[in-house]
């Protein structure tokens, strides 16, 4: 198993060469070719995905065929569709990779051997939603409180490196917004 | 110390009668006027608020002048401006008490111990992050996805209680609209 995950996990809790060892029992890795779906809308999700290399993209599509955007994973995220997971009900959400990728998955039951086991990582995933929970409430403010252009200018400054992956209109997506309505803002912010 | 708070921990932890006391020590009551300030936009995020009774509206203001609501929280919620209260950093928001109210507040410090001593904890509020990063992402998708009239209706059906104590300028500011345009879009709706 790489190490970029076991990184991942130093950033917020010490494990011991054996805790290691029993945690890459509980974990599988997985290849996955550009556009091949990792979850479908209407399926049950059960797995939590860590990208060790390449980019996924996790999409709403609605009764009018409008794609949002809920989230990329770039490498070193985590993603997964949380509602669904958590609570086990049908997704909302298409979970799909925007390129060949390799992935470490970590299934629903799994998780709860691992905090059973290994509670350090009650730690570890307490910190991890809390800070997406801090990242979700952020975008809801600028969501309700920002312009169109303020929101892209202020998408393309956090994610840089996300911006050079996908296409305006997976940013288009993520916005709220059409394709056409973002290069309009584009052409009248850079002239 | 009222028993609310316990009620609230005893959704996804078992505590003993001497954590409980322990817990108790580092919690403090804090009962406070309607329009009270808890937190002024500015200001670093020391609490962490649950609402014992009452309730309390986070809102920030931007350069225009212009509010958006980013929670509002009853009875049996915690509230707080998690960015800067985990981070130590300066506060985008502003929370604000929309009627008398009986509060706990849990401070920083005493947060970073009760994970220490009782990791326990950790637990409880991996879950309560866990909730609150799901809601936060189901309002992105919302946001993005549907129309302010859906959301409204949507907002209205999950919250009621809410509904009840709130003006509809506080429900636009949420919404992320203006009271005006809410107003046209609640006539549409009921004609």
């Amino acid at each position: 198993m790489d190490h970029l995950i076991f990184e991942n996990f130093s950033k917020h809790i010490t494990l011991s060469d054996s805790e290691k060892s029993y945690v890459s029992s509980l974990l599988s890795e997985k290849n996955v070719l550009k556009k091949e779906v990792l979850l479908r809308q209407g399926q049950t999700c059960n797995k939590f995905f860590f990208v060790e290399k390449g980019s996924l993209q996790a999409f709403n599509i609605n009764e009018d065929g409008k794609e949002s955007t809920i989230m990329f994973a770039l490498s070193d995220w985590w993603i997964t569709d949380m509602d669904s997971f958590v609570n086990q009900t049908t997704s909302n959400l298409t979970i799909a990779a925007l390129e060949d990728s390799k992935l470490i998955e970590l299934d629903f039951a799994n998780l709860q051997i691992l905090y059973k086991e290994l509670p350090v990582f009650e730690r570890f995933f307490r910190i991890l939603f809390q800070n997406a929970y801090i990242r979700e409430q952020r975008r809801a403010l600028y969501n309700i409180s920002m312009t169109t252009e303020e929101r892209y200018l202020q998408f393309v400054k956090k994610y840089p490196a996300m911006v050079e992956k996908i296409t305006q209109k997976q940013i288009a997506s993520y916005l709220g917004v059409t394709p056409e309505f973002l290069s309009s803002i584009k052409k009248k912010s850079a002239s």
